[in-house]
């Protein structure tokens, strides 16, 4: 049971969508930053910013935001939920582009400490091909992660244990977006 | 110099200000999320959410963040600069309400992992009169700090030394909140 009452059934509305409910007025931005970062038209494909969401909430421990964007990675992706659990595992090993491991080793440099990113990393990224707008991205949607993943576990929500949940959200999340007023 | 070409001159655009100006579609929720929570009418005072931010960005060692967000917290708070330094330094001897103290625990756990906060903490802030209300949004704030000063340093952006940079940007804040057009 969450922290607060957050107002709602939490076996109906769990994680991030219980506290989303009970403040609609921060809800709001942060769907909009979720929706530009991870569903608008970009360089780098749906799956893979979903994949990088997954990757920094694996790494801080998320239940409900690590099982929920590798859930709606795994729908965006050809290679689904293999590939998904191969980048959580390892990304050095995992059969990505160069360009997106690179750009997975600034996340997780992010997601330790925005000073951790060096030179190197960025350059790294960049003689793969990565333009400065992904470069952005990344360290972005890995800052961002670490204030949805503190957000939803801060407030001691419910992660669900079947799976079928994340899969459902991911059917909605791919039709809808984040911006649906569900 | 910042790790990507913001395209801005960084003496005049520091920290956060540069990537803003490079990506204004996440900008706005991004300055969206800081109205509402540090400056739309509240229980708790313009003052206290930004030393919550200020303290945050402190112990995640982001000088401009926490540079700045003192100074903004200093020109709200009638005690000025000398509390935001006591919170900064000790926030448990610090002449803050039983009820601030209380937040502020809870945003120091945020800060260092979600899972921290426990029910110890959060009935000890309501013990002290504090809301489901000022409870969330102290998660938020913390959880979003963590994500602000992440993106300021993930891109290596400039961060002032002279404090007056800080104070012209608090009388801006205080006078035109977050949502202004620069």
């Amino acid at each position: 049971m969450a922290h607060i009452d957050l107002g709602v059934d939490e076996t109906q509305f769990p994680g991030i969508n219980g506290p989303m409910r009970f403040r609609p007025e921060t809800a709001k931005p942060l769907n909009e930053l979720a929706e530009v970062l991870l569903r608008a038209p970009h360089p780098l494909t749906a799956g893979e910013r979903e994949l990088i969401a997954a990757y920094v909430s694996g790494l801080n421990e998320c239940n409900f935001c690590c099982s929920a964007h590798s859930a709606f990675a795994a729908a965006q992706l050809d290679t689904g939920m293999h590939l998904v659990d191969q980048v959580r595992t390892d990304p050095e090993t995992a059969p990505v582009s160069a360009k997106l491991r690179a750009l997975l080793r600034i996340a997780a440099a992010v997601r330790d400490d925005g000073r951790k990113v060096t030179t190197e990393m960025v350059d790294a990224a960049r003689t793969e091909g990565a333009t400065d707008l992904e470069i952005h991205d990344t360290v972005l949607i890995a800052a961002a992660f670490c204030m949805y993943n503190r957000y939803v576990d801060g407030l001691g929500t419910l992660a669900p244990g079947n799976p079928d949940r994340y899969t459902d959200a991911a059917r909605r999340i791919v039709e809808h977006g984040y911006l649906r007023d569900e």
